[in-house]
């Protein structure tokens, strides 16, 4: 059996994410009326829309912006304690920003960014979702009502960060968050091309993806999930009726095996989703690693993905 | 093998019912905003409804009255000759009652009841259904959108009338119109106590159930079709969150064996959400006749059905 | 609204297919355990096997043979009256070949060929499937227990010819069976490339599409149904947990918009896996008609098919 | 917000459980054929077998038995560490037994019992399956080929212990073992009836429900999971066709809102199959706690599950 090493615990999900857009209206039509998210508190240039059933009080913050792209992403720590533990970690690392009071529904903040640069907030004090009348679910052990509309996202599922440094990115995430690294994608030198990393029992809640452009700090997408893959083929349906770019039709990742459908939102932010997925709950997991020749049959089913999933990110740039 | 006998095949399908309500803002709100259809025309005192597959205009018609229940069933026929040659047989069996101009969406009707005084009306000449721009579907194939709305139900299934008299019933669709017996459930005399009957390749387009209150000619249910089994359940789960009275949780019919989930709407019709079913194609399929000791043993999975699915029908009676 | 036309209605349903297989042994397995279809009978170099929810005694006839390919297609009519009309209609085309007594489960039996040459049995006369105790289902509505095994397919949905005739071949079955044309794929000259045709209430029970081989005769999919479009998926990953070559991974078509995974069995022949679909009820469906432009969009979601879907069939020809 | 407790975070997850049957070739049939679980080892009275997802090495060890019921819990740590810390806890609790070597696939164990003294083993060290060639899946990620066969159940999901002190075993798990009570139904006097608890993010791995006869430290049932409520209905229609008892057909928990169904296995033990239910990933979640007025009310759709619900355990008494 594997050597025993006592894991790091102290995130406890990825509670929501930041994204930037240069035509809010569209965007939030999208996420809205599509996507069937609710937007429950605006201020500044920036909307907080969530999922039915997402635990944080919102799992998208979306904000008026030149360029589409990632603003942040928001981990929540398991204990104050936690989230002391992890600043201090991060702050000797040199990659540390510093402490603010926090944003709407959540209290005191570290903030940093991993090794090429994208925006990592953390925080524990969070004020949970109280759902207006119209929103009360009849079963009270879930949040909110069953939103009946459009794609009925669940919740926010997992990110993928765009990076032109996976291993450093994926160092960072591993020694300084606690993320686990499930599975990996790897060149024939060894070097990562894709990392997929959990911090809950889903089997990711994390992928890091090279950028073939070589651009730093970019963002691949944002996952939302539904019940069922049955559900995923019904949002292809209602993004086709809409006039939504359906960048890859749905299908199955071999990593994680999850059923997905991307597209691309109005503001250019890649979109997915996913159901299904596995859970990981054996403290000795032992990372899957997919060489280039496995890579080569393409996804679960051999249909590939298209090139664009390598070289597209936002903020878009021209080649 | 069977005898051979040339059947009637002039009737095409169940194209649409009139339900009368006394809430019509109330009914109206529940097929618009809960069951996902369109209201497409409204006139007089009745709003014109479809669902996104209906081949028909509309599958509904909601007319506002003192009490509800059924107005009537709309049905079409293969040709312009069919349509005589039902209204031919029907006008020697004494239960004609007429011919009109038409409706709403079709041309010349030829009016009747059954034996039980339900009543039909029969025409072959009707207006095709064009989506306004807002609701065209992106694949022309499909006459609208997919409507992405509560049930989201495609299409009215079958209905289900309540009667003091199901053999005579069950005769007059069958000499009369060319409906055939699929399934029957019969008392240890033999009379029937529900006819399963199909004018399609649908295992049943109608249904016809005894009033156990001896009441002449009132209405069960109607059943909309949504597109899987997960639907039907997601449908209770709409319904619930909305404060509808569900009357039978999903489950299993043997009969059909469609997955159900029955409701009453704000008006008091009972109406049902379906999936799944068989299709018959053979011409020799023989009536499957369910004993009373075999409908003891319930649903499918065994559970029963509540008591008021037999005694519950519209008009309300006070027993 | 358009102009009526007395339908030909003579025909029932598409009731077996015979394909060829060098390969006899490995075939079989495919078809028991992947597919989980029940051999019932075995004579001389056939084996007959059905899906649990068939109406047909059997729906599939594999027989041994030099080359993979089409055997015959079996249809069955709505009365002996309807086999002996549609026989003489066939023998004055001059495509007849004559009667025999039948084969294994049904009686006399015409024998034709289409245009292109594909072989056609038609007959009338079936022997009823009555399963065995240890597969007889608890609810006898239904032929045979439920197959838990493999794909559990249902029954025989569809078959799609290869032919270097499109145009005659789809006439052929359109005037002498009484096929009906739903949709059909054509070029900017406007002879069809594709043509789907019902005989039931199903969008399409028969699909010829063009062969660009320029090959006469052949043979391109049997499609054999599933009751969702979740067991497609499962369908695929049992394919590829076997090894059976998956040609197109589960995707959506255009037309009849039915859930789809494309293999090769062990013998060569083409098989789909399918789920969905709508159904046709109106006596006066206008002939969707689908452009060179239209077509260019691929499947329903955006993503192509495959290019050998264009040119592999079966016999497998060399070019 | 919540006060912050640091949490016990020792125990990994559910890894098996040993059930006892009388009738040990029924029960392996039953597990075997209509489960489709793997048998993967025997020895003396005990076969061993495993859901083709479940990544302990097995997830029911099947032991021969004068009666039916619960032989022990199989619970993982996070560590040897981890182990030793409960142990040592239990140990001061005066409900622990010992240590042993272990048994077939896991090494050293501590034995003990809950307050109501249901069996519990926790161990760390664990042998990993490794699928033989015919198991071995295309896709590494997962253990073992996807099993085409009956229900198909993936894992064991969690398991439900019948006891005639819930509030004394809540307490045990809760305190010793560091599970948290997700939710939990109450009387009127505010003891528990049911205590719904978790290790993982599911939102339970373990119930405790009260015993009405009194009898102290029986079985309520275990449950296997299955990847969507369609599948669920499946496994009733399979059990259904094979003469397994349906206690509770199809239907929806109001706690976690799994999909259920709930047989009798060959032995007597009741076996779930289910699907569904949310994660919890926030560290402070607030227990859910539903009163007798609000358990009235039935399952999430209306619906009341069957008296023998609280009264059918094994050890099978006769009150």
């Amino acid at each position: 059996m594997t050597e025993f090493k006592e894991p790091i615990r102290d995130i406890a999900y990825l509670a929501h994410i930041e994204l930037l857009t240069p035509k809010p209206d569209e965007s939030l039509a999208f996420f809205r009326e599509l996507m069937g998210m609710e937007a429950i508190h605006s201020e500044r240039q920036s909307v907080f829309l969530r999922g039915w059933g997402d635990e944080s009080l919102y799992s998208l913050k979306l904000t008026e912006a030149k360029h589409a792209g990632l603003g942040h992403v928001g981990l929540r720590s398991f204990s104050p304690a936690a989230l002391d533990r992890r600043a201090q970690a991060i702050e000797r690392s040199g990659l540390g920003i510093g402490w603010s009071d926090g944003d709407y529904g959540h209290g005191k903040t570290y903030r940093c960014t991993d090794a090429d640069g994208h925006a990592v907030e953390l925080y524990y004090e969070a004020e949970k979702y109280v759902a207006p009348p119209s929103l009360k679910p009849s079963l009270k052990n879930l949040p909110q009502k069953y939103a009946a509309r459009g794609a009925s996202v669940t919740s926010l599922d997992h990110i993928n960060l765009f990076s032109s440094n996976v291993d450093g990115d994926s160092a960072f995430w591993q020694e300084k968050l606690g993320f686990r690294l499930s599975e990996q994608a790897i060149t024939d030198q060894g070097s990562k091309v894709t990392a997929w990393l959990h911090v809950t029992n889903k089997s990711y809640d994390l992928a890091i993806s090279l950028d073939k452009t070589g651009t730093k700090g970019r963002f691949h997408h944002a996952a939302f999930k539904v019940e069922s893959s049955e559900m995923v083929l019904r949002a292809a349906d209602i993004f086709l009726d809409h006039g939504i770019f359906i960048e890859a039709s749905p299908s199955k990742h071999v990593a994680g095996q999850t059923m997905f459908v991307y597209v691309y939102e109005p503001g250019g932010n890649r979109i997915e989703v996913c159901s299904g997925g596995f859970l990981i709950l054996s403290p000795d997991w032992e990372t899957i690693t997919w060489t280039p020749q496995e890579r080569k049959k393409g996804l679960a089913w051999g249909n590939p993905l298209p090139a664009t999933f390598h070289t597209y990110g936002t903020p878009v740039i021209n080649p």
